[in-house]
């Protein structure tokens, strides 16, 4: 299948053109680089040492021997995104192309305006030019959990059959975001809706949970394709940036109580599921929602683990949980559903410690680039829209 | 109290405007003629000759024996509004200034994200600035009934509880917008939830029904006083299309099977409604929803009630159903709540006959003005994406 891939240089975006390739499909792709802008803006790099796109393609041709379309663009320009669908008639197209942080849009009106331009008007210029070009493509758009918030109720796959006063309807379940990068997600779901019912544009909104790992088997030993791996604050997640500072000797961070319960699936379970969904249409004119991730974990366990394997390595891991920037509940009713992807056929990876071995030792090799930036690592974005570094629970009265 | 009107020289503002003034508000307000551009763009004009905003300021000093601190801006210039708060203070700010029409963000890829980007980017630009400047002021934005779609279930303000497999929880009611424009508003909702979340921001969001009217009493015989009137398919209401076709002999036009539901009311009882939510401002840190409308009819009993009247002025009305240029339900259920603002003492006005007996009256005064555009009346911005000129669903097979 012809698969577009736009954010083609990001985390997702590069593990999955080659996950791609390898199982038969036609990949092209654009990048405006702006993840690594962003990451360089907010003072730190990504601990794998990424080579440049150009690297890139060169490593592509000498390992599949073929081209990898690729165009510097950026999807604010619709002429560019369009003549980009004419010249490659995509059939599924995979939105990797967002903003991907809730700290970088809490900095400040600039960053949360931003973020909220690039991810929404992205998304709606590539719908026009889907429209315009490749009515019967598929729309993959990566959405996130953290859309629904933490409802004290369970959470369906997007939408819900209630009954209010005496009535029935099948609606969208409530979205509830935390951050103005959150809500991009939740208003693009909105517009996406839309999009299919007017236009009969067919499309999967993936609720993805929080990814971790540094590798698919597809990337071998060679550095060249080895993706991106983000620790700072705005752009490294949870498990991500706890094996960082495993590594480095620094005490975990987990925010505030730590008993925020969230979903978690590793890179190789999101390439798995993105291909699933690919492989899997919906019919013209539906949306439909997958809940993708794996297993439920509160950050105090996910840091649990990391000591568990970290100390296998003689890391003698120390967890220190810190104030927590953001304003979210640290005690509550957490119950996703996660059934579509099942029936398709995604098969989980349980062992999240095997996974964390991996990716400790992966990152035992970087530890130096890791160090280099280690003031990254406490966040400083506050929700409340001030900025000061977050001290450990123990020094803080109260 | 000081009450900031965003948009102070639209339908709304300008009404608004002299409606707290007469109570003894103090008033100050921005514009940037958007309103006044787009009309003309889509090749119309207001049926009431509106003088410009430094007349209008003029005609303001004479009659009120004070000024109104107006400037020219966009909320899209953050300086702007941000330098424009800390001279006036404001206690209450008043949110018309977005861009109103379902069908003008249809238009195209560019109306549609110039649509949604003007809209919530200029709220999230407002926030901001109240933040920093005002952080107990009360924001009164302008949303929609149409936020919230046909559901087959009633329709709560705002927020309601639910009974979900044995748990229960109050959340936002799902929304179901029907054009890019409807989404701006379902996303500015959002947006606002957060701001009153995370920073203990005070907001009614008001989910206004259909507008209609050429006038309230404030504005007596000076046409200087006199609000601006559409009548094009873009930026003309229902209620207010049918008065000025019945004005020029032209049949009125519902839309399709015309049985589609919607909540209405008078401009007086918008300006009433506005204004009680500014004397009854939330508590810090809450979000409120005002559904604002006082009746439900089917556009189909509209034209009927504009035929009766037009025919006590001897028009001669016809009504000829055409094509509907939007994809929603012509027949479906619709059983809003709006109870809050008659708990703060909104005093509706039932007598829609002898608003449309006013309006009538008026627009004989302007029917040149009518004639000049009266091929604007018709609709051609159709929901899949073309563009065709209506026809008389006489004239269509099927």
């Amino acid at each position: 299948m012809r698969v577009f891939i736009a954010g083609i240089d990001g985390y997702l975006g590069w593990s999955l053109s080659q996950y791609l390739t390898t199982r038969g499909h036609e990949v092209a792709g654009c990048d405006t680089f702006l993840r690594r802008k962003c990451v360089e803006e907010v003072g730190s790099q990504s601990a794998t040492p990424i080579v440049t796109m150009a690297k890139r393609l060169i490593a592509f041709k000498e390992k599949y021997k073929k081209d990898l379309l690729f165009k510097e663009g950026d999807l604010q320009n619709y002429e560019f995104i369009l003549s980009f669908f004419k010249e490659f008639q995509p059939e599924a197209i995979v939105h990797l192309a967002e903003i991907p942080s809730a700290p970088y849009s809490m900095i400040d009106v600039h960053h949360a305006t931003f973020t909220q331009i690039n991810n929404v008007i992205g998304t709606l210029n590539m719908m026009y030019a889907m429209k315009e070009v490749c009515p019967q493509a598929h729309l993959v758009k990566l959405g996130t959990m953290g859309e629904y918030g933490t409802p004290n109720i369970d959470i369906p796959e997007g939408f819900f059959t209630i009954e209010y006063r005496g009535r029935t309807d099948t609606l969208m379940f409530p979205r509830q975001a935390g951050s103005w990068y959150h809500q991009t997600k939740v208003h693009d779901s909105n517009n996406i809706i839309l999009a299919c019912k007017i236009w009969g544009m067919r499309s999967t909104d993936i609720m993805q949970g929080v990814v971790f790992g540094t590798r698919i088997d597809e990337m071998g030993d060679d550095e060249r394709f080895l993706s991106r791996f983000d620790f700072d604050e705005c752009f490294g997640t949870a498990i991500n940036r706890y094996c960082a500072e495993a590594v480095i000797g620094q005490p975990l961070t987990p925010f505030g109580k730590g008993n925020q319960k969230r979903g978690f699936l590793p890179l190789r379970d999101s390439m798995q599921c993105l291909t699933i969904a690919i492989n899997n249409p919906p019919k013209p004119g539906e949306y439909r929602t997958f809940n993708q991730f794996e297993e439920l974990y509160t950050v105090n366990q996910l840091a649990e683990m990391v000591k568990k394997v970290g100390d296998e390595f003689d890391l003698n891991v120390k967890i220190d949980n810190i104030e927590n920037p953001r304003m979210e509940m640290e005690e509550h009713y957490y119950n996703p559903d996660h059934r579509h992807l099942l029936h398709l056929g995604y098969q989980p990876t349980h062992d999240v410690e095997h996974e964390m071995r991996i990716m400790i030792k992966d990152l035992m090799k970087y530890k130096n680039r890791i160090e280099e930036k280690r003031e990254v690592l406490i966040p400083e974005v506050r929700w409340d829209g001030t900025k000061r570094k977050s001290k450990s629970l123990k020094d803080v009265k109260g």
